[in-house]
């Protein structure tokens, strides 16, 4: 009997088009990051679970794929919890593995740390369209900066590597934590409550303001807060840097400068290709966020394809809590940049001539294999194929891998190129 | 109390040189592969438990990584195995995924299929220098040809590949299944015993001619049969295919015509710049080859640093048995020729101008991205960095880096380029 040869539920096998558009991909990403003085690194698929469950992943920590221990260290009976099974687990992301590696490896590393991370994560969600439980994540971190110049080279180098992809009229949101955390402030709520005030915002694209007023009325948060908030959020597309004093005359001097600085900044370096736009009501889900955060959206799709911030306490968390490590990383959605250019039917550079030769079934392979040789040093991709008796169909079959030009081989006959047509 | 930060046992964080140059030699290899036509594609990393252990992995299938099934799937009890609580597992090879991938998607695929891979495969091994327990492997095959034009095109691809890794005077050693069986057959073994036979033939590099002889005898085989078996195999290096008919006179005609065909078209390919040598000991370890078997040799370097053959019997057991499906492939050791690279301090061929740009500290950051994106513009790698005061030191770090050139930016200044010495 035949097996069930699908692959593993919620995971998917690549076809070679597919791959050749997330190579292309990959590497115009990487090529503008190089450029900008990132280098790659690359950590293990698999990490220790205590790091995967050390609370920095959010709801990512609830859908681990986690690892049976090996040999002698599995012991199996009617005690066993699943924390005793398992010691290790598969990464739900990029960040968790990248603070473990720095912590164990700073003394090789440069005191500015600029790094490229591309590789997959796993998450066992409830398999759905266009949600994958193996997928590939694209990051760039800045590590050991103080200063907004690494948010602003993140912003450059990420918006670059998005127009390089095809992408334009794109607008990087941009807002700050300190801002989001004298907002609160300013608002009279207790400290204690930002956290869920945040996540509640957070929504306000999905649930509207009275979404978000509802839940902010069920939290039991004082009524004259809510208003405050609410008046101050509901404008979140129009308030610009220069009202903010205004609005939040709380607010720190240097947090607004940094802010109008980076503005400012990516504002000419844009060329008006895209937009840089403040967003007061910008959050970002992780909780790790510690100063500005930002995010990229694409007109005419719903979510961001790229986003990221300052995060300066969890590598300091992981090499025991004495200091704190500047950190700054920004993150594209690979996968959604690679559904959006297949959406808009993006056709790859074609850069090496294809030619396919067909052959007698019976001819002599050596003569053969000279004549591909020699194109092949000549820098063109050569397929053989020995010829079916449909040739017109072999050629269009062959024309839908791109081969658009073909020659019939016959032995000692110089080799005719004609369009594959 | 900070967090042993150490990656999971077995496994290994990658620095950025040690990236840059897996990437330059993944790179390497997928120019020359797809210029012979080969398309790359990609499987999950996960594997049903079925597939992983279905005997095709040989002493692989023992050393799995399981995955604990996830939610209601999970019970534990007393009467738990093992085999209860993990319905996947980490693959340990590209050959089982991709004859599954062949399987499922064949309806998608040109009926000539030349598939690339290349990806981490894991192995729980006990852990020894240089060898790790996840590790990349980079595999080419091709799907749906008889002849041996693919055994060709094959070994020409990877030869050309390792050609342009600056390997030389590597040796190809090729050898047929079928030989062997010939060989088996004509010293009088019993049919049962061919594979038994050939196992303990393939340690004949690490245990000699003696060990191999104290082995067949161990094993009860007939003492005339293990006579004519080792004064054949002791002539392994020297035995030409000329000479075969006459000390096989049972081997079938063409088995020889296609060895012939092969080693003559490789020999001419080759321009001296590498060997094809018969070698009637070389067996491959994997009991799924069918026909030609291949294996690549550097002096100097104790094990092969890849290899290959045909199985036409493995996809077509996944379908269902009905039918047989050729297929035939070669697999890059693509971590030892990384270590070879290494211990050869192999250079990375530089193709962009590095420059670091070293600003104080305080200074007003708009003209000072302005000038390094000019030079990004211009194509070059361009780091910036706030001046430590000592700049010494600084600047030999970044020439560690590979960063060539310096400039000390200064406001309101003409940047002035020097050389990092």
């Amino acid at each position: 009997m035949a097996l069930n040869c699908n692959p593993v539920q919620g995971m998917r096998d690549l076809l070679p088009d597919e791959v050749e558009l997330r190579r292309y991909v990959t590497d115009t990403i990487l090529d503008v990051y190089k450029k900008y003085g990132f280098t790659q690194i690359e950590t293990p698929c698999t990490e220790h679970m205590n790091f995967l469950t050390g609370g920095d992943g959010g709801e990512n920590e609830k859908m681990l794929f986690k690892i049976l221990k090996r040999g002698e260290k599995l012991i199996i009976n009617e005690q066993t919890q699943e924390k005793d099974l398992c010691d290790i687990g598969l990464r739900f992301d990029l960040t968790v593995p990248l603070s473990r590696y720095y912590a164990i490896n700073r003394e090789k590393l440069p005191r500015q740390f600029k790094a490229i991370q591309t590789g997959s994560v796993w998450r066992a969600e409830r398999p759905q369209k266009g949600r994958y439980r193996q997928f590939t994540q694209c990051d760039i971190d800045i590590i050991g900066v103080k200063g907004v110049i690494a948010e602003t080279e993140l912003i450059m180098a990420t918006s670059e590597a998005l127009l390089n992809l095809s992408f334009t009229r794109f607008v990087v949101k941009i807002n700050d934590r300190r801002i989001l955390e004298s907002l609160a402030e300013y608002c009279g709520f207790p400290t204690e409550a930002y956290g869920n005030v945040f996540i509640i915002l957070d929504k306000l694209d999905k649930i509207g303001v009275e979404g978000v007023r509802k839940e902010l009325e069920k939290a039991g948060y004082a009524p004259e807060s809510i208003e405050t908030f609410l008046k101050i959020t509901a404008q979140s597309a129009i308030l610009t840097t220069d009202e903010l004093p205004e609005v939040l005359p709380n607010l720190s001097e240097n947090v607004l400068q940094d802010l109008q600085n980076v503005t400012r900044i990516i504002t000419l370096f844009s060329e008006g290709r895209f937009n840089i736009q403040f967003d007061i009501s910008l959050v970002r889900g992780m909780g790790y966020y510690t100063g500005q955060i930002f995010e990229v959206a694409v007109s005419d799709f719903g979510s961001s394809i790229a986003g990221g911030g300052r995060y300066d306490k969890m590598i300091g968390k992981m090499l025991g809590g004495k200091e704190e490590i500047p950190a700054c990383g920004f993150s594209i959605g690979f996968e959604r940049v690679i559904m959006l250019l297949t959406e808009m039917k993006f056709q790859l550079p074609q850069k090496a001539e294809k030619i396919v030769i067909l052959y007698p079934e019976e001819t002599d392979i050596l003569p053969l294999m000279e004549t591909a040789t020699w194109l092949r040093t000549e820098g063109k991709i050569v397929l053989l194929e020995a010829e079916k008796k449909n040739r017109r169909k072999q050629l269009e079959d062959c024309r839908n891998q791109g081969y658009s030009n073909f020659a019939i081989y016959t032995e000692n006959q110089p080799l005719e190129l004609r369009e594959n047509q």
